[in-house]
């Protein structure tokens, strides 16, 4: 069973503003739902159609049709999660760290999540304007990578004031990155999908790179943030 | 105006066999429809809400109404139109082809189409069950880049058997990479997104390589197909 307050308190968790009200975000899906199971994330409440067969106290078994009416997908998926939001973690200062300077589509950060955390990066630092990280699409893109990257929402200008690492950045512009040999430590800045980075995080940028152009036509007008993200890591850790 | 035999024409064109019937796709929002028009795609008709001052006989004003009828997007963007789908032309067999083996993920597809783009990849060979090119997601997430890349669907187990090239998949237990010279010429096979390259194609697949993962926790599942495309494409292409 369901209560009315829980679905109320449930559709609420869509919106930014009720999540940080709440500090409750939604995960939906068995699989995601259990390789969050498994992080130091801490449940807050499992509605499931069948059993998880898990010692969690706060699983409910429901029906399919009271399914329906919390999920935020077209079509759930056996199960919907409320996890407490975690307290973002001090910032490590002497490893390669992305910085993302307002990106607003919730697939891209996704996306980045997963390649920072296979690319081993620990720390990812975004502007205020960047998508909230909690927001159900960008869990859903994520398959789970959320738990082991530490996201922390920063005046980005402030942040990269301060550092001491090398601070590079995503220009089309910039010098081809296959030319250069990229150092273990910095800070990556991504740029928004429609106006690439801002004139005043681009004033803190000391090294601009560029993956190079290879088609004829010189028409494409430019990669995608979250694919050029992984060539550009790629780059950084093939050594 | 817009008749109704319009209307049903246009509707019926989300759907792959209506599009193969009638040799047309649709697409939508003014900035990919211009870039269309400059390529050698034929126009069959153009909605608008407002005019592209073009010398298309076949551009017809229409009220935002008549546009929310016809568009496939929540929000129509102002256009949309309806081009002929052109006949693929022959496969060059002395490049670097990026072969897909059944793509399902509309977005991936059109990540990967703009990728081929970017890289100077002429040709895109696609088995049968990857997703239609010519479907409105695809061609909402191509950017205009599916006019400068030639695509091909085909029996992928017969085409690699058929090519001289040496055939190089991506897979989990595969060289790693980066350690590799990659050759200019080749095929770069890319398996399904939830089950990789299937068992006859992988018999086929002379160098198997993979992206080495650099988190510690070993956990993340894989690479998302169109980042792992994007970063072995820069491979490839990086020299």
């Amino acid at each position: 069973m369901i209560s009315k307050n829980q679905i109320k308190l449930i559709t609420s968790l869509k919106q930014k503003k009720y999540r940080l009200e709440h500090k409750l975000f939604v995960v939906e899906g068995i699989k995601t739902i259990k390789e969050l199971l498994k992080s130091d994330l801490i449940l807050d409440a499992l509605y499931t159609t069948e059993t998880f067969n898990i010692d969690a106290k706060d699983e409910v078994l429901i029906k399919e049709t009271d399914l329906k009416r919390i999920s935020f997908l077209t079509t759930p998926n056996k199960a919907l999660a409320v996890f407490k939001i975690p307290n973002a973690k001090p910032i490590h200062n002497n490893e390669l760290i992305v910085a993302l300077d307002d990106i607003r589509d919730p697939g891209n950060l996704g996306t980045i999540i997963r390649l920072c955390d296979w690319f081993g990066i620990k720390d990812l630092v975004c502007s205020k304007a960047t998508v909230d990280c909690f927001n159900p699409k960008v869990i859903q893109a994520t398959m789970g990578s959320i738990t082991r990257v530490n996201i922390s929402y920063v005046n980005l200008v402030d942040y990269l004031k301060t550092t001491s690492l090398p601070v590079f950045g995503a220009f089309m512009e910039g010098e081809n990155v296959y030319t250069k040999q990229m150092p273990k430590k910095g800070i990556l800045v991504m740029g928004n999908e429609a106006n690439g980075v801002s004139k005043t995080v681009e004033g803190l940028v000391s090294n601009k790179i560029s993956i190079p152009r290879f088609g004829d036509l010189q028409e494409t007008e430019s990669l995608n943030v979250a694919t050029a993200t992984a060539i550009l890591l790629s780059e950084f850790k093939r050594g």
